[in-house]
C-alpha cells in the first residue's frame, strides 16, 4: 500500500439478534459490565465504558440468533460518498436509510455472502449521564468496575461460504486490507482477517462448513489486560454461562481469548492482546494448512463445534459435529 | 522455634468502628465487593468471598471511627484453655463473653496499648445463600465480579506507643511469632510484624507517633493478583475514595498494597502478594533506621499522613503534621 | 483435627531422573529460571528464588525419567524421632541416610505404591552468592529476571495403583490432612489432595491407569501471577517446549496450571494461585465422579495423554492411548 | 479533521546519548530485554521484540546524555515529498541524509526547540536471525524471556520552552494531531501530547523549566500488561536502576508508567496501556492548571525532579531543584 485508501475509519457497531432479549441483555449489561445507553422498539443499545460513540451493539429481539448488521464509520462525509460510489459502480448498491440512535444517514449493502453492512460518518459523541461521569475526562464514561468490564467493540467474525470472494469485495470497495489469512493446500481462502486501521483486524471471515449463508461466527469485546480474560472465566462459571474455548492464545493475530455463549445463543469473545500495524506497505501473513493444524499458541485444539456452528443455526451443523466426533 | 505452641489457628475478624454507618457499608459491599453475612443491632457482618466463616468485618456504627475488638481463632477447644490460662498468670486476664453472630463464647483482654482481643473456638462454618453458591464447592460462595472482589481479611496494624512491649505480650501469651522488625538505632522497636500461622504476619504495631492509646492504624484485605489492585484503584478513582499511598510494594513483608481511607475515616488497605514461611525455625528480619529511611520497595516516599494519622483521630495529628511539613 | 499432629512443616524437596541432564537443566534453569545452588556427582541442585533452603530441585542423571525420592522437612528433632518411631512401629521403617546437599541425616522409606520419601531436620539456610544478592533482606536471593522466574517447589503429584491406600499411610504415619478427594462411584479413590500445613496441597496421588508402580505424574513449581503463567507459555513456546494442557484453571485445588514436558521427558507443571486452608477443623472436599467428568474450572477438557502418561514411561500407556483415541 | 493530512506512518526511531555506552547497552539489552540488531561506529542499534523495522533505538556514545534525533517513517515516497515540501514552504528546511542503518535517505531538520527530526520512507523490514526465529510467523522475532521483555518504542517526550509553538509547526508541516494538552490559566501551553496514528500519542512536549533548549524528558519502551511494569520494577530493584517515579497511572492518557534513569542519565519510562483513537474528528482533551495540580490518576504526586531534570543536564536544574525542595 502506498497511497491507499483509507476512508474507513473504525467498525463502529454491531446489531445482534436474541431470541431471549431478556437474559442476553442481563449477560452484556450485568457480565460484561455494559451500561444500556439507549432502547428503541425491540431494541437496546449497548455501550462499552471506552466507547466514545453512544452505543456499540444494538440488541434487537428477533425470532432467531444472529447477526442484523455491522457498521462502520468513514473518516469524512466525503470518503462516505466515494466508499458509496465505489459500491455502485460495482454493482454492489444498496440503500441510504434514515439513520439509527447514535449516528445519521447510513448506507446499507449486503456483501457476497449477504451479510448486511452499514456505512456511516455522521455520529453522536456520547455524553456521559451524572452516574457515569468519568473521574478522567479523557475517557468517555466512567469504569463500571462490573462483570468483565469490556473497554470496547473489538472485532465481527462472519461465517461465508467463500472467505476469499468477501474478502476481494470489502478490499475493492471500502479499502479494508488483509492482514492475515489461512490458504489451503487446495488455494481456498479458508479464513481472512481484515482491517480498516491500524488494530491489526475489525472484520474476519471464515468458512462455513454448512453452506449456509449470512451466519455469524462471533463478536468480540476487549479487555484491557488477560488478566481481565481469566477473571471473567471466573465470573462466566459463577454465571452457568457455557465456555466453548478457552482461555488461550490464538496463533493467528495473537489475541488471547475467551469464547462464551451468550443466552440468545450467539458466540461472543471477550478478547485482549493482539498487535498493531504500524508498517505502511505491511504485508499480509498466510498461514498454510498444515500451519493451521497446530491448533492455538499454546497448543489447545479447539473444539469442533468452534469450527462449525453459527448463527442462526441450522440443521446441517449437526450432522458436521457427529462427523467430527467419529 | 523447635517444638513451638501454635494455639492460634488465625486472625478471624475484625470489629471496625465507624460514624458514617451507611457509607462504610457501601464502600466494603460495593467497592470491596464484600457480602452482608448477618445484621445485628448497630452491626453488620461482613465476608469475603474466600473466607470460611460467618464474616471477616462487624461493621459497627459508632460515634468515632477506630477498631472495636480483634479476635483469632483457636486451633482446639484446649488450645483455647491454655491460652486463656497463659493470660491470667501472666495478669492480664480479661472475661468470658457469651460469643457473637458466627462464633461461640470466646476470651476478651486487652494488649499493653489498650486495644481490644478476644480468643474463640466454636465457629460456625459459612453456608452459601442461594443466590451466593459457588460452581466450585472448595470454594465457601460464588466470586461477586463486583468492585475489588476482596478473598478475605489479610491482616490487622495497630498502632501503640510501644510497640515492642506489645510484641512481648503476644508472643508470650499467645504463641505469635516475630517475623520481620524495625529496630532504631536507639533501639527502639518501631514496628513488629507478628504471626500466627504460615501467612508472613496477621498482626502488625507501629508506633503512634501522638502517644494516644488503643488507636489503629489500618485493616487490609486481600485479592488474588496484583492486577486486582490497579483494577481496585480505578475503581476508588471513579468513586473519589481518597488513596492516600500506592499501589506500590512494601519492602518489609513484601506486600503489594493501595491504601485507601473509607468514609468512615479508617484506613483500609487492599493488598497482594507477599511470602509464606515454612521455615520451622525462621530467624525474623531486622530492618536498621537507615535500611527503613530508602522508602518502599520501589523507591516511593510514603506521605507523611501514613505515619500520623489514625483512628480515632486525635488533636496531636495536626502538630505532629505541619511539623512534617516543615 | 483437633489436636492434630503437625510434625511435617513442608514439603522440601524432590529428586528428579532425567536421560537427557544437559538439556533438563537448561529447562529448569533457562526458561524456569532457576538458579545452579550445587553439584555433585551426577546431580545439580537447582532453587527457586523464594526457597529458603539450598535447593528444591535434586535434577540426577539417569537411564530412564521418573522421580528418585520426595522430602519432607520437620518442624524439629523431636518431630523427626516421632515420625520415624511411627512408622517403624507400623511395619514400613526404612533406613537412616547420611544426609545429601543442604541437608543432614534423613530418613528414608517408601510408601505403599514404592516412591521413595525422605523426612529430615537439620537444613541449610540459603545464603546467597553475591551475584544472587536479593536487594529486599526478606528474599533468600535476587529475583532472577529470567524465563518464568518460578518461587518456590509447590507440590508433587505421584500415580499409584490405589491412592487410597497411600493417603491412609500418609495420614496415620506423616500426620499429613486431606484437603480434597475424587470419589469413584465404586468407591475407588481416583486422586488424594494431601496437605502438610495451610497451602491445600503439597502431595497428591492420583491413579496409575497402567497398573505400573513408583511413577510420578508431575512436579509443580509456584509463580506469583496467573499472568506469569501466561508469560511462561509464550517462553516455551518460543523454545519448542511441548505444552500438554493450559493454561487453564483446575476445578480441584483451584490453582491456575500449565503442564509442560521438560527434555528429560518428565511433566512439570507452572501453577500460581490456589488456596490456604485457615479452618482447623477443615473437612476434605470430596468430588464425585459425575462432578469429576465436568472438566477443568472453566470448562476444557483435559487431554487423554493427561490421565496416562507418567514416568518412567511404561509400554501399557500406549494401548491405553489408543483406547482413549477410538 | 475531515480530510486530513495523514502523511506520517509512525515514530520509527530514536537516537539517545551517552556517555556511558557499556552500561547503557546493559541496561537496555539485559534489564530491557532488547536485542541488538547492529552495530556501526560508536552505535549500537537495538530492537524490541515487536519492532517491525531493523531498529528502534540507535544508542551512541557522546560525551553527555541526550537525544540526538528522532524519526518518522511516512506512509509513501509521496508523502514524504509532500512533507519535505511542506516544511521548506514553511522555511523550516533542513537537509537530505544519506540514510543509515535499517533505512534509506532521510530528511532531517529542526523543531523550533532546535531537537532534530528526520523523515523517511525506505525502510528494512527485520528479517530475524536464526536464533532470534519467532515461534508465531505474525511477530517479527522470539520474544525474548528475559528482563521487561519490551515490545515496541512507545514515545518521546521533548522538553521545550514553548511546547505551544512546537505543536503548532508538527501540526502544520508533518500533519501531527493534538490529542491532550496542559494549558494554565495565563494560557501557556505546559505540555502537547501529539498524535501521527490511532496510537494517542506518540510524541510529547512538556516545558524546560530551566530555559534550555533542545532537550529529552525521556523516551518510553511498551509493554503488553500492566503487570509486566510491576515485573520491571522488580528486576530494576535488584540492579539497582533508579527508579524515579511510578508505577502509576497517569491522569493524560491514562498510560501506565515506570520512569527510570538508565546509566547513561537519560530518564526512561516503560509503560503500558493507554487508549486509542478511533473518531476522526477527535477533539483534544484540555487539562486546566487546577486538574493539572491533582497529580498522577491514582492520587501520587510526582517528584520535583520529574519536572525539573532533563538530558543533558543544565546546571540551572539545581536552582530549581533547592527551591522545589523549600
Amino acid at each position: 500500500m502506498t497511497e491507499a485508501v483509507r476512508d474507513l475509519a473504525h467498525l463502529s457497531h454491531v446489531e445482534l439478534l436474541t431470541p431471549r432479549p431478556d437474559e442476553s441483555l442481563a449477560y452484556f449489561r450485568d457480565l460484561l459490565g455494559m451500561e444500556v445507553a439507549a432502547e428503541q422498539g425491540d431494541s437496546v443499545y449497548l455501550r462499552g465504558f471506552g466507547d466514545y460513540e453512544l452505543a456499540s451493539l444494538k440488541l434487537t429481539a428477533s425470532a432467531q440468533a444472529g447477526v442484523g448488521h455491522v457498521a462502520y464509520r468513514t473518516h469524512s462525509p466525503e470518503a462516505l460518498e466515494r466508499r458509496v460510489q465505489a459500491l455502485e459502480e460495482g454493482g454492489a448498491g444498496g440503500q441510504w436509510l434514515d439513520g439509527d440512535r447514535g449516528h445519521g444517514a447510513s448506507y446499507s449493502f449486503l456483501d457476497p455472502d449477504g451479510h448486511r453492512l452499514e456505512l456511516f460518518y455522521e455520529s453522536e459523541r456520547y455524553e456521559a449521564t451524572p452516574e457515569l461521569q468519568p473521574a478522567l475526562k479523557n475517557q468517555p464514561q466512567r469504569y463500571p468496575g462490573r462483570g468483565a468490564g469490556v473497554r470496547h467493540l473489538d472485532h465481527v467474525n462472519f461465517l461465508a461460504v467463500d472467505p476469499g470472494e468477501n474478502r476481494v469485495f470489502l478490499e475493492r470497495h471500502l479499502g479494508l486490507r488483509l492482514t492475515e489469512q489461512i490458504v489451503l493446500d487446495d488455494g481456498v481462502e479458508a479464513g481472512v482477517w481484515l482491517a480498516s486501521n491500524q488494530k491489526s483486524y475489525d472484520l474476519t471471515y471464515t468458512r462455513d462448513l454448512t453452506g449456509a449463508r449470512g451466519r455469524l461466527h462471533h463478536i468480540a469485546f476487549f479487555v484491557d489486560q488477560r488478566e481481565d480474560v481469566l477473571r471473567a472465566a471466573d465470573i462466566f462459571l459463577e454465571h452457568g454461562i457455557v465456555m466453548e474455548s478457552g482461555p488461550h492464545k490464538h496463533a493467528i493475530q495473537q489475541t488471547f481469548f475467551l469464547y462464551t455463549w451468550e443466552p440468545g445463543g450467539n458466540r461472543v469473545e471477550i478478547c485482549s492482546g493482539g498487535y498493531l500495524i504500524f508498517d505502511p506497505a505491511h504485508e499480509p501473513v498466510v498461514w498454510s494448512q498444515a500451519e493451521r493444524a497446530k491448533g492455538q499458541a499454546w497448543g489447545m485444539q479447539t473444539v469442533a463445534s468452534f469450527h462449525i456452528r453459527g448463527t442462526p443455526p441450522v440443521a446441517e451443523e449437526e450432522a458436521l459435529l457427529a462427523g467430527a466426533a467419529r
